[in-house]
């Protein structure tokens, strides 16, 4: 068994994948252009996480963090009085934020960075005591991180089954929390081998508490990976991506083009955030039929056309709960055509699934797979009763202007947690350098 | 993403491997002669945490337990002073009893039982103020769930680079745990699902201080999946052998024979206690050297044959460190011949890797691998300088006689614990109701 490790070590002296990450994680200098990504994903992501403290998932975690008490050391979403060790509030917080799966997407690897990073680096900010600046760095490089392990892992890491918000975040939590910890490059190298073995999660859990229960593992086994390496634990580098170390186990292709130009071409500035609180798959079809200007009631016949890979997922005919109209393109163009508000989780409501009114349109509806189209796009052909056709396209992949997605994203986030907590987020985390002890304050007054 | 999740549940009705397992963990009912093989595996392994306490991984994952506090519930292994929460002692006395690679190995899916249940039983015990006998049946039932799912996954599992103690450890340490905290048969099958999306760890850290992480980690896992059952979180229980479940995603072969004859036929009745403090290929070949009466001055040669597979592990020809030598058929032979005690850790030092008696004697030695011979077993050639060939064959299939094992066992104790604390531990441990209170304290004034 021994044998094994030894030859893992054995690259002749040059660092491997670990070894690069944990150097690159040590002297990155983000763009602006990221940075300012970022603060709007930790805007979004706090939104989230405040409407998402009062979901099952994250009251059972919450409980369980509480009663085993311990170090008041970070804010926990939805708990008033109480801080926890970092740990502990990562997961809570990581579980609240994505228990709506409402928060940010980086669709190359298709993976949530905001919900593994961000609960890491706000719980280990607050027990050190660091400034904005460095907790939106550290979040930042963490996430690209994350997102680049992603695409060196390849398709087949998620087509196994495994769920890369959980496993791919595990590391960045790790680089993130590490970072504010202080881990230098050789310390950063053990956070990552540490985080090797502890990383996992799978898809099988989807639909269930245990998608969300992943992202708040990954975040607190980042924290713990952090905090060991700190202390002087070892693991060798190895074991993320020699023989038999945590890529190839996975599935994964060690895909190396996926780590060109670290430093130079920020991933994390292309992440999506979602307007529409429904399966992402469905948002390109949502943003297209908000370019139409039509009354419900004039409306003859819709045909989406949407990449065929999507149909295996949000191609509900006919819905009978809220989960699951979050997964047909039916039912929520249906919504869209009837002026209903798809940024609110609200609307995904068992009694939408049997509204006469979304029914009727909802049945006007046919989904049509076509692979000339990229998997981020939609057309839309909506006849009218006279038969005129209008056509509608929409590709999330073309951003929306930055001031138009702000304004965007603080409407969603007035929906998430009020107007007012929502007004009071983003003077803290839009700003220049953000409020992270107001972002904690904020979270343990989340509803719950 | 909801498709797969959906498609996974469809069993027309059938339990899954989840339900199955959890029906049988609560109404399985231990034979005596299992429940006597799992007092030695107690004592045995509170020996094992005790000397391991003191080693380096073991101090720091206890220190930044101490660091986190929160609710003092279960003895942490070195800590006489502090109780923590379960999750945090089974963490650190997990990692504890794995930290000397001395503990219980099932030499069928080669895993490490103890170390991945008995520190989530105790811990679960102390906190709940179970008793004795409660506490040795939930361990011996996690065991043996741990050791089926190790044959259920097949070689292909740590073949792709996971540690079987870890992972199939997670699932052994819910059941432990669980039916400690009184479970019923469904809230079992949703800890199993709940440790499905937890199992993590790699064999890739062998060698190194995240091995021993890797046992605590198990046993930390499966307190929060039967914790999070017992409050209520839900998980598809096709979580664990579904389309993309733990099994397929894991490299699992689906061997629904290691299901057979399930409480009919305890696998844990035949598990292994190391009884030298060393590599397991290794110890065939020194209990049938342990039949030689020769002085070491009168030997001309010897040659050991081996099952070829152990050659890629223990053929280490000239080690040069402590734990190299743990590895080595040639050194560890001569230290035998040597009379030294291969039972006491301590043999294995640096400095024996260069004494002038013991290396001339391991220049005598010639390993050869035969594929005649089982897994389990050694045949030692040893020729007297006088040309007359004495001829030694060992398997550790073969158990020893119980009272001979408990008294090789005892001995064991008293080198890794100190006689008066091995003592002690045996009266505790090997009663027919083992006193789970003195086990705590034992650990608690483990050296540290």
């Amino acid at each position: 068994m021994r044998g094994a490790a030894r030859a893992a070590d054995d690259r002749g002296g040059r660092p491997g994948l670990a070894g690069r990450l944990a150097g690159f994680a040590c002297r990155a200098t983000p763009t602006e252009s990221a940075l300012a990504t970022m603060r709007l994903s930790l805007f979004d992501w706090a939104a989230c996480a405040i409407a998402g403290a009062a979901e099952p998932a994250a009251a059972i975690l919450r409980a369980q963090a509480e009663a085993e008490g311990g170090a008041g050391q970070a804010s926990l979403a939805g708990s008033p009085a109480m801080r926890v060790p970092a740990r502990a509030a990562a997961l809570v917080n990581g579980a609240a934020s994505h228990a709506l799966d409402y928060d940010d997407t980086h669709m190359g690897p298709v993976l949530h960075p905001s919900v593994a990073v961000l609960p890491a680096a706000l719980a280990v900010a607050e027990r050190q005591g660091a400034g904005g600046a460095e907790t939106l760095r550290a979040a930042l490089v963490g996430a690209e991180i994350m997102v680049r392990l992603g695409l060196w892992l390849g398709p087949d890491h998620p087509g196994r089954g495994f769920h890369p918000t959980a496993t791919c975040g595990a590391f960045g939590a790790a680089v993130a929390a590490g970072l504010l910890a202080g881990l230098d490059a050789g310390r950063m190298e053990q956070a990552l081998a540490i985080a090797a073995t502890r990383a996992a999660g799978l898809q099988s859990v989807f639909g269930s508490m245990g998608k969300p229960l992943n992202a708040g593992t990954a975040a607190a086994a980042g924290i713990e990976a952090a905090d060991l390496a700190a202390a002087g634990f070892t693991c060798p580098p190895a074991a993320l991506d020699g023989p038999q170390g945590f890529g190839p186990a996975h599935g994964g292709a060690a895909r190396s083009e996926a780590l060109l130009s670290l430093d130079a071409r920020w991933e994390m500035a292309r992440v999506s955030h979602k307007l529409h609180a429904c399966c992402h798959g469905l948002h390109a079809m949502l943003e297209a039929l908000a370019g139409l200007d039509l009354p419900a009631s004039d409306i003859d016949r819709v045909t989406v056309r949407t990449h065929p890979r999507w149909l295996a997922v949000c191609d509900d005919p006919a819905p009978t709960t809220g989960l699951e109209a979050k997964f047909s393109y039916r039912l929520t163009a249906a919504m869209a055509l009837a002026g209903r508000d798809t940024g609110d989780p609200a609307t995904f409501s068992a009694a939408a699934c049997t509204e006469p009114a979304l029914v009727r349109l909802r049945d006007r509806v046919d989904v049509v797979g076509d692979r000339a189209l990229p998997e981020t796009a939609a057309q839309v052909d909506v006849t009218a009763r006279g038969g005129a056709t209008t056509r509608l396209v929409h590709d999330i992949d073309t951003p929306l202007p930055p001031e138009r997605l702000r304004r965007r994203l603080e409407a969603k986030a007035g929906v998430l947690a009020g107007a007012e907590r929502a007004a009071t987020l983003a003077a803290a985390t839009l700003a220049d350098v953000p409020d992270i002890a107001e972002v904690g304050r904020l979270l343990r007054e989340a509803p719950a």
